[in-house]
This record gives structure tokens, sequence and C-alpha cells, in this order.
């Protein structure tokens, strides 16, 4: 007799059931609810109340209505009996806060706080608090504290306390009315079993929480804001919940409201990106999963806690339970090759794609992958979008040089690829020159499936083989295998990642292997690559911010 | 009674005729020859003789058809009496080379030497002399000789005495056999009046000569050649005529071929944009005229003889007689811009200007003009071609930085306007340096009249006023005056070049100005600007030759 876990990824305008086999890690149904208030960012729903520039609301009724909807879809469509149901797991966009009552009330339900945006669900990509990211940072770096450090020494507006500390500054009256903040993840998590379980992945990359320090001390946030002081002992919690574990059971009521048993194992919740790392077979050390999509997430696990420096975070348990999990990354892939193709593109290609029966990124790549390495002469450093490891700098901008009067469209597109390629290899020798080893690459997310030549200019420039995740839901399969682990193996499940991992994950047949010869032209391609990426990157010509001082100057 | 001259300009694929009044040089009759064999580039004509990549021929049978068919035409149009037109003066492409028989007869024109390809004329943009270019310069370089320190240090595969050793190199039999190697522009003149007479400007900046030290020595040729050593005395001549200089009248024989009385005063040759300096009104020192077509040439005349580094060439009575006349360039202008619409406009734009009814030129410069300085955050070099001043490197490549996510093509349209006119700035500061002055500017070529925007850019990046040039056609106007002087003020010309430019040369009502905000916005940029400049030209980062050698290595 079959069992089943679902996975739940909760995505940036939509949330995702996948319901899968437990012993072979099969899709058996998807389900997908888009966001009745998808991202707010002009206006509170249902009112006049506008917003500033840089906010980024949602509405946590949304998160209850995914629920409701996905899971008893997939139940229908697999045609697969809620009783055969296991457990459960959701991953989550993140630091996405949600205030709310001690009793799980988000404060933005309440007819008394709805009209105020800061009772409202802060999303990832609200950036409206980096006046207080940068007091956050300059405070502890004026007093010494070591903290910031396991962040690559700077911590980014999306997390967890710059946009407390705003509710601070901007409406104190809410910071005070909101009994707990919470990570929506765990918020939901709540909601399902009764219990307040928070994770140790969303606590640790995006709250400064580390399992041996626990949070920043009480000092540091009174000199923040001394109504800030106590803020963990009375609106979090320091009971941190590895990756792994069970969060605890459906209640009656929501089990009845989803359609599945109660008693129903559920996982504590984690993020979308760490979860894909046991999607993508990878249980251990010396394994990297890249997530290739609009940006690059590298994650890797090591047995020691390493200050690598310029790395976005390293939390114990934060990926794999017992392990340091590592993350780095980078804001421009998908993002940047887009970009291109819609500022870049002559209409000759276009047209040319449009007679091929192409897309542009088809005529591109096939155009691009008959050129051979180095032959464009062009290199680019790809800081579209600033640097997120190992500069940690998102004051940065992208650069290329190497043009003449022939160089073509498609030279300047595989240009871009290469640079995302050079940038995966700098945080890959980052990480082994501080012995955090990598031995090779499993790729997972949206690129690697759709972009083969994109794939082979990876293992050529990484010089590592490159292995590319089967799957395409990379947040909800991994979700699903923690909810197989919280079930444990007496239910049907496992009772370790490893055992879940390697019944319900796969790899595709393809392996992207090193080419000999087109290795040796990127190792010298990679050298001026790093000549250029330090020159720029760390301060010997800080053109680059200058040029955006006076750009701002100048609107 | 009024009086005319025509001037005459030769140019890569046409010569053309212009008939001008000398009292206020009113242009009264154009017309345009288009070369039969155009530019020979890939076989003799008439033949299956194949050429070599980077050859480009010319046929002298083509000069002496723009004779025939261009003065008679100018005539008819304007209904001008061959008794009126006092004066005649060309201006052509340099170093276009031409080996001939002691009577003149073009080497080609033989059936023992029609089928070599070395026989015939070796246009200037014939690049397959380049390793005789670089002995020549390693030779001068390792041997100590001073003058190529008057070139910046190097010449080009362009100049004559490359062209010549090519020949030796090659065919040694054409060598020999051309009694005469002659500059293109003095072997019309020769057909002309029936007198060798060889111009200042085109010996002094295409092949090494000087008013004070005369050719290279002898050993100096001898180095490079044995059968070398004697080239000046045997096949050239040291009698060097001066700008402004009568070279003879019209033959008895040539004046009946083109319609005009014999014994019309002809003047000694020169190249287009060194006569468009008195056709651009100025006959003096301190002002700076700037050619600005596909690439930018920058005259300026001085008194003294510096040694102004990086610049392309000076030369005593080469522009006008008694004053040093220097020459800088940049090799990529209105290519630049060109290319960039070819290869980097998207079609949302294309389409967009066509419903606006305007040329994609004009609907990004309308763009790029509501951009204030320096808001793009952009820079770029303006090396897409190399740099001709004054870093004199054709290896070095483009570059540009500062592009975000947000980054409008009309923001990099912009950049590379900006670019070439931080390049001048460049060149202008090399020569104030050096304490030529360079006071204000006088704008000629094709793009000043078309482009405003980018004139108003120069002003405000270079802090000078520019005047604009009131004919379009700036060579066969410079060479009109160049006839007229040679006439002589006792046929109805002038004595002086002075004269004759006060009289018959004009600007365009309009004036830009440097704004002074856009200005200070420019110094900074412009600092930038030189930062690269110097760091990617100078040799501290070398990234953009070690490019194009991997570049080269993987074809």
């Amino acid at each position: 007799m079959s069992k089943y876990v679902i996975g739940l990824d909760y995505g940036t305008l939509s949330g995702r059931a996948v319901i899968i086999d437990v012993s072979n890690g099969d899709e058996l149904a998807e389900a997908v609810y888009d966001y009745g208030n998808a991202v707010i960012d002009e206006k509170l729903p249902g009112t006049d109340i506008c917003l500033e520039p840089d906010w980024a609301l949602q509405d946590p009724a949304d998160y209850l209505a995914v629920l409701r909807s996905t899971i008893p879809a997939v139940l229908e469509k697999s045609n697969i009996s809620a009783n055969d149901v296991i457990g459960l797991g959701i991953d989550f966009t993140a630091c996405t806060m949600i205030p709310t009552k001690n009793d799980g009330t988000p404060l933005c339900f309440l007819e008394e706080w709805k009209d105020n945006p800061h009772a409202w669900v802060k999303l990832w990509k609200h950036h409206a608090a980096q006046p207080e990211a940068n007091k956050i940072n300059e405070i502890a770096e004026k007093n010494d504290y070591e903290f910031l450090s396991r962040y690559g020494g700077k911590i980014s507006s999306e997390w967890f306390f710059p946009k407390a500390l705003q509710i601070i500054n901007e409406a104190p009256e809410v910071y005070e009315a909101a009994e707990r903040l919470m990570e929506a993840a765990d918020w939901v998590i709540w909601q399902l079993t009764g219990d307040e379980r928070r994770n140790a992945c969303t606590a640790g990359y995006k709250a400064m929480w580390s399992k041996r320090e626990g949070y920043p001390p009480k000092e540091y946030f009174k000199l923040l804001d001394p109504r800030m002081e106590n803020i963990v002992e009375e609106k979090m919690s320091s009971d941190i919940y590895p990756i792994g574990s069970k969060a605890g059971v459906l209640t009656p009521e929501t089990a009845k409201m989803i359609g599945l048993q109660q008693g129903t194992a559920v996982a504590v919740a984690s993020v979308d990106a760490h979860v894909a790392v046991p999607a993508a077979t990878v249980t251990g050390t010396g394994q990297m999963v890249i997530i290739m999509g609009t940006s690059n997430c590298h994650m890797i696990c090591g047995t020691e806690e390493k200050l690598v420096p310029g790395i976005c975070g390293y939390v114990e348990d934060g990926i794999l339970p017992g392990l340091i999990g590592y993350e780095a990354g980078q804001s421009c892939v998908g993002d940047h090759f887009m970009w291109f193709v819609e500022n870049c593109v002559p209409s000759s290609y276009q047209e040319a794609a449009k007679e091929a029966k192409q897309s542009i990124h088809e005529y591109l790549t096939e155009k691009a992958s008959q050129l051979k390495p180095g032959q464009s002469g062009l290199i680019a450093l790809d800081w579209w979008n600033g640097n997120r490891s190992v500069l940690v700098d998102v004051d940065l901008t992208g650069l290329i040089v190497g043009m003449t009067l022939a160089t073509q469209p498609e030279e300047i597109y595989r240009a871009l690829l290469e640079a995302t390629a050079y940038g995966t290899r700098m945080i890959i020798e980052t990480f082994e020159n501080e012995n955090v080893p990598v031995n090779d690459i499993v790729a997972a997310g949206g690129l690697p499936g759709r972009n083969p030549f994109l794939m082979q200019i990876y293992a050529d420039v990484t010089g590592r083989e490159i292995k590319v995740i089967r799957t395409t839901q990379s947040g909800a399969v991994g979700s699903g295998i923690m909810g197989a682990v919280a079930a444990g193996s007496t239910s049907g499940g496992y009772d370790t990642i490893k055992a879940a991992s390697d019944a319900m994950a796969g790899l595709r047949d393809v392996v992207y292997k090193p080419n000999k010869k087109a290795k040796l032209v990127y190792d010298a391609l990679y050298k001026e690559y790093s000549l250029l990426h330090d020159y720029f990157g760390r301060g010997e010509n800080d053109v680059m911010k200058r040029l955006k001082k006076i750009s701002t100057e100048a609107k």
C-alpha cells in the first residue's frame, strides 16, 4: 500500500501543492493558487491608502486560501485518499514577516489595524527598510559585534530585523500591538498544527540566529532602539527547530478545512532554495546545489563553521540537521539574459528568430553556441544587479569590455552567460579557499532544463561535473521530503533526510562534463575576470559607486 | 566680372567637383563621378587574379575620368565660361600610392604589368603592409631614430613606406620597374600640369618627411632593405611644396581634355581633412578644426614644433604655410553610433521610430536628449576601433561600465556619444599640456549639421565654444581656396590663404556654448573616463590585448 506526502511551495505570486509518492518521489498531481492580492505595492486592498515606493506587502488570507484550495485539488486530481497522506511540508519566501496577536491572528485581519500598512505582511522584496538595515549594520560594526561576519559583513534590508525596526520607527503602535512577529513560513505551520514552531533556516539565514550563539544580545537591540531591547523574549522565541524536525500534527479543525486527516505529521517550514538540496539528492558535504533562475542560489554543506568571506550566510541545521549550511548567491542571472533580450537585440534578429520559429533566446543560443570559447574577445562582470557574494555590494554595476565594430549580439549574449559562470566559479573558489570543498554540482531551478548550452558553459568554466535535478518543482519535492521525515518510518515515511532523499529525489540522465580544451581557454578568461572583479569590486577603482552617485544627483 | 575656381575632392568611392565664386565662396554647381572600379579588393579588373585579404587597390583611369566628367559638368550646370575659371585645386585620400614610369604612365596601364596587383594603386585602406609597418617601426625604434616621435612613436600600415616595402618584398620586379612612386594626389597634379610637384601635406603626414630634416636618412632605408637605400633619390623627390603653392598651369592637352583654358593655375594637392581648415575659416593658431564623420580628425596649427605625445603627426607647411600643422584623430565616431544602431537597438524602438516617422538615430537622439548629463550612470571608452590618439594603439577595444537591469538603450547610445566627446577632450588637453593652445573649435564634416545634440555634448564636455562650418563640402571648398591662391590676385584670386579664406569660407549662424551645469557634471565624468583610459590604455591592465590574443587563437 503506497503512502504519500504533500509538499507546499509558497512563492511570490502563488502557492503550489504537489502530492508525491513516498516510495519513489513520483509527482502524481499538482495544483496552483494565485494569490488574490498578489504583491501589494500600490494601495492597501479595498482602500485608497497608498504605499510608499519600495513597499511590498501581502495578505495572509491568501496563504490560507492556498491550503484550502490546492490540497483538496491534488487529492482529487490524483485520486488519492487522505488516509494515505502521511505528512506535509512547506517552504516559503523569506524573510516574509507577519505581525500577529498571541493567538496567531494577523493584525491586518483586525478592524482596528487593517488600515495600517505596517499591520500587513512585509514580503521578502519589501525594500523600504534600507535605512534600518544601514543602522543595523553600522551599529553592529561600530560595536564590534561579530555576528555580522556570518553574513559576509552586512545584512540586507530584506531581512527580519530591518523590517521590525521599520515598524518601530514608523508605526510604534503596531509594534506594540504585535504580540508575535513571525516568519510567514512559521505562521502557516502554526495555523496547521496549533503550535508556534520556528525553523532554523529562516531564523539563521534571515534573523541573525545561530545555534551556538542564539540571537544577537539584548544590549545590541537596545542600541538599535530601546523599545527593541526585548524583542526576542517578547515577540519571538529562542526555541528554534532544525530542518527535518516535526512541527506537530494537523489539528482537527485545520484537517477538516484542508481535507486531510487530523494527526497528519507536519514538518517545520523552510525556504525553497534550502529544501531544494535534498530534492537534488544532496544530503551531505562536498556537493553544491545551485538553484538557477532569475538569480542563482548556491547551497553547500560543511562540517565545520568557517568564516567564508562574502558569503550570504551559514547556519547550523539550516539546510541539513547536524551540518553547517552555507548559502551564497548571484543576484542577476536569468534576469541578466532577459535584460539583454529586451534591450539589446536588434529587430533583424527578432525577425530571423520568428522566421526560424524559435524564441529569441533559442535563436541567440544557437548562434552563440557556434562561437568558440574566447572567440568573441569579450568579458563581462555580472553585476547588473549588484554583487550578492563574494563582494556583498549592491552598488556595484555591470561592465563589458572587448567590443569592436565587428562585435555581434550573440557574442555579447554569450559573454553575459559566461560572466554568470565566472561569478559562480568565484563563489566556489571562495568556499574552497576556506576548506569548504565543492567537488561537483547539482543544478536545480528553471534554467538547467531549458538551457543545456548554459550548463555546458558552467561545467567548462568551473571545471566540475554538473548533474541536473529530476524534478522541476524542487521546492515542493524538498518540502515533501521534509513531510515524509516528519511522519517517520513508523507511519510509512523515513527517519532521516538521507533515507527520504535517497528514495524520493532523483537526477536526470544527462551529466555535463568539463571539456578540457574549453576549460583551458576559460581558465585564461577567468583570470581576466578575477582581475577586473578585484579592481572594480575591492575598492581600487570605485567608479561604479561614483557613477551611481552622479546618477542619483542628476535625477 | 566674377571669377571662379574649381575644387576637386577625390574620395574613396568617387570624385567630386564644385565650382565656387571666388568673391564669396558660393558653391554654384557640383558634379560627382563614381569610380568605375571603385575599391578593388577581390579580383584585378577584367581578370581572375584574386587579391589577398586586407588588400585594397584602385584604378588610376578612374581618377582621370573624374577630371573628364565632372569639370565639364559643373561648367555646364553653372553656365560659367571656362574663361572665368582662374584656378583649380584638389584634395585626395592618402596615402594612396601609385607606381609609374618616368613619364607618369601608371605601371598598371602597361600590358607588361597590368596583371600584377603591385602595379596598381594601393588605396589608403590597403592594410596588407602591416608586417612592413612593424619592421619600419621596430628598426627606427631600435636604432633610436627620432623621426617616429613626430608621429606618436609609431606609423601605420596605411602609410607610404610600408606600401613601398611591401612591393619590394613581394614584387621586386615591380619595384624596379617603378621609376616613380607617387602619392595619387601628386600624380593627378602631374597629369594636369605636366610637372611632378609633391606636396608637403602627404609627404609630411604619410611619408615621414619634415621641412627641417627631410626624409629619413639613407642608412635607415638601407636597414629596412638594401634595395630601398636610395628610394628617395631614385623614385621620389626631395622637392616638396608647401600647401598653398602653385604647382603649375594646365597644359594645352589637359585643358582641352577637361574643358578649361590652358594656363589655368593649379595648386599643389592636399588631403581633405587638411584643406578643411581654411574652408572652416581657420587660418592661424588656437582654433581647432574637427572633421566629424565615421571618424574624427582634429587639426590645429601652432607656431613651434612640439613633441605632443600620441598625436598622429605634425608637419610644417602641412596645413598652412609657415605654421606647424598637427593632426590627431579618433578612429570610431559615426561608425560607433552606427554599430550601436545596427547591433543593439531592440525592435520595439525600431517600431516606435517608424510610427513617429523618425529615423532610428532621430528617435534615439530624442530619447537620449531627455536624459540629464550623468543620469544614466554609464561611461564608455570609445575604442571600438582602437585608439588613434593619444594612445596610438589599434589593439585597444571598447568598454562600457555602469549597467543595471534598468539601463535603457538610449542611455547606452548617449554614453557612446559622450565617450567620443571625452576622447576629443583628451586630445585637446594633450595639446594644451604641450603648450599648443586650443581656444575654440570649428566642426566640419557630415555629423555637425545633422546632430545638434552631439555638438552640444561636445561643447559641454570640452568646455569650449563650437562653431560649425558653412559648407558641407569642406574638401572641395578648401581645394577651391588653394586654387584661388595658386591663381593669385593678379588673376582675380588671392595672394594668401588667409585672404582667400576670409572671402570664401564661412560659418553657420549657430554656436554651441558650454552649459555651465552640464560642464560640471561632465568634469566629474571625464575624471572617471581618464582613470579608465589610463588603466586600460597605458599598460596597467592589458586585458584588451590579451582578450584579442585569446580571440585570435580561438578562431
